[in-house]
């Protein structure tokens, strides 16, 4: 097959009626896909439903001396601080276990930096004019409506293939109104990037000029590895502190994609000075979070071993539905040269940079043939990508057979958008 | 019995040997007692022991069409949200469904007011020189604690036996840097006052000069009868509609005394407009809270009439706790005439207004004798009880046997604050 860059008006115009007329074919099987999300599939949901049987008599409620179910221990049920360390690392007294969503750690942490300041700040972000905010792109549309809730200038960094670009990130912090940057260091949402231990290095000594500068340290796929075993990561906060910054950084971590996306355990992760300044902000908000949902993660997982063999059985699922999607990709599209995405070992999805000024195309063809795509942008500040080619697949949700079909649909409408773009 | 106020220096004398000689008794027990929450007791927690068994297939994680484990559904469960509106006699559009803990629902809906603005407001309340608070008080300490967190000017308004005092209240919303006010409206935190048919109708038409006024109805004990069949009460969003002042008001509740302190389902109810307005704030912040610990609520819970009957068990628990210290008041203080108290029909506390300036004496001789109160002063913004007069008395978590000795540390300390005031 040639290159769509290398062939003739005339090899374009038959190449798409060819994929016209495929496209018309799989338009008119009205299906109804959905690859928008990172959302685990049912067999993955399946795989935990033990933990839901765990506590049963009432004496099975009692842990570390604490009666789960009554009000008290802000910061979580201290053998579910230590799972936490455990896995990521660090010392339980480091680790604060919030509810079922690390997204609201994150926002919540953000919203006092607004309202009250951070532990170092001169004054809260509210009473200044301008807050600006480095988000490597393409990143976490979710990071970034955060962001812009709160009325933030983002500023896109490029994402290298080790990670951020880190000449642009150290011009950028000299700047005072630069409060802070979003980071998903392992399998980054969506290229499936691992950040390098240079670029963790680099991060970890930053000096910006903003005495309160935020790390957000996102480490959503910390042991979400589906092609290989378990990959060890930087603890950030100790990388932090050699360099004098441990108040600089706080990390983020769920069980969302361990046990579930609607139910699991989330924590956040702090230098001893922060931890304070929060616990002391936090006791006005919450008496505390689930502590018998925390309990049940702890009775369930156990310890670190106990989650590295929860997520082998993951990948077991998750492993054929990537494969599925690169495999669909290299075949389809490689050979057609007008589009590159990465080869993830872990995470949850798949990012593909297609012919620029084709995305958006591309995602309406997928929606009008039935199937649901993140919106084109979405992984960019403000939903604009600025070349109109980056998409992200999340091939989690839809079982293996429909998977299959979705990427036809998929591969078919990447190739009319280019098609067209390339004709016009 | 001769009230205190009436005997002579002499009898006073003779009568504060007697208290003392009674008090060092006490005290040498070495008693370690706690009636500083309105934390449920391990007999209340048991009782819904069943609701942790209920959701064991994995087809019982279906309800609505939706899967209860993975993410979506930001507004809650849809039978979740229309379990809460029957009980509070709303429609299941006016509620949205939290996590645990409904103080984090005020706090976060205070939080938007100064990081974003409520739906009517012109700024964000953090651009704002001075926001001013009504704290009907005594009141809840952990409203006040927000209240202060936010840098808020807090104005007491005096309680009376039908609610806050109105005319002053009518008076302070002349000011448009009065943003808002607390309203406990059943069983009020901690005099246990059901505000009158005619305070609900003075509240619900009010016309405050902000036109963003937040009237924080946190509706607590709303079927927390102990002494007395369910009392049935206003919608308040309905009343408030009735002047135009539906986007004035959210409602709060939730289950933390009704299933589990630390592992319940919180709601807040509002107007049409206002869960347009929220939705969108909160779609930033979080996908949904824990929908799983909802659905094991509405199985369990089924509907008004099984939250009921379930309250009628934890009335059983309690009624006897209440009754004793009521029956240890109304023996030992009530005939020497220095304090006072009411008579709840429900809610958590009973609140005692001692001899003024002897309440802080009082709290810290139960303390030296191991009994630990509720900080006297907490039922006032600033922790700052003009009077020094008022105490609240938590008397859900001590087994029975030991609430009979912490009401004899009780009243001995009340004894001898007061004579030791009297003698000076």
């Amino acid at each position: 097959m040639k290159k769509y860059t290398d062939m003739t008006a005339e090899e374009l115009q038959s190449e798409l009626k060819v994929v016209e007329a495929k496209y018309e074919e799989l338009k008119g099987k009205g299906l109804s896909l959905n690859m928008a999300r990172g959302k685990p599939g049912k067999e993955q949901l399946d795989l935990t439903s033990e933990m839901m049987d765990i506590l049963t008599s009432d004496s099975d409620y009692m842990c570390d001396g604490i009666d789960a179910r009554n009000y008290g221990n802000l910061d979580g049920l201290p053998s579910c601080k230590k799972l936490f360390a455990e896995i990521l690392g660090v010392k339980p007294e480091n680790v604060f276990v919030g509810g079922n969503a690390s997204l609201q750690l994150m926002y919540d942490t953000i919203s006092k930096a607004y309202t009250h300041g951070m532990k170092n700040s001169s004054k809260p972000w509210a009473k200044l004019d301008t807050v600006k905010w480095l988000c490597p792109a393409p990143g976490y549309d979710r990071h970034f409506k955060v962001s812009e809730t709160f009325g933030m200038e983002m500023i896109t960094v490029p994402m290298t293939p080790a990670g951020p670009d880190m000449d642009l990130v150290e011009e950028l912090i000299r700047d005072p109104a630069v409060k802070g940057m979003w980071c998903v260091p392992k399998y980054s949402n969506p290229d499936g990037i691992v950040y390098s231990d240079e670029t963790i290095r680099r991060i970890a000594s930053m000096k910006p000029a903003a005495e309160d500068f935020l790390l957000m340290w996102d480490n959503a796929y910390c042991v979400h590895e589906f092609f290989c075993d378990f990959v060890p990561f930087a603890d950030i906060l100790g990388e932090c502190a050699k360099y004098g910054n441990e108040d600089m950084v706080f990390e983020f971590a769920s069980t969302s994609k361990i046990t579930y996306p609607g139910a699991g355990v989330s924590v956040f992760v702090c230098s001893e000075g922060n931890m304070a300044y929060m616990m002391k902000l936090l006791n006005a908000q919450i008496i505390s979070y689930d502590k018998v949902n925390q309990l049940r993660h702890v009775r369930y997982l156990k310890d670190k071993a106990g989650v590295l063999a929860l997520m082998k059985r993951h990948a077991a699922i998750l492993a054929p539905k990537f494969q599925c999607v690169l495999d669909n990709l290299d075949r389809e599209i490689a050979p057609l040269g007008f589009a590159s995405w990465q080869h993830p070992m872990g995470g949850y999805f798949i990012s593909v940079n297609t012919l620029p000024g084709t995305a958006k195309a591309a995602w309406q063809l997928c929606k009008d043939a039935g199937l649901t795509m993140t919106n084109a942008g979405a992984t960019f500040p403000y939903g604009k990508d600025p070349q109109d080619s980056n998409m992200r697949v999340a091939p989690s949700l839809p079982p293996i057979e429909q998977l299959q079909q979705a990427m036809e649909v998929y591969c078919t409408s990447l190739k009319l958008a280019a098609l067209r773009k390339l004709l016009a």
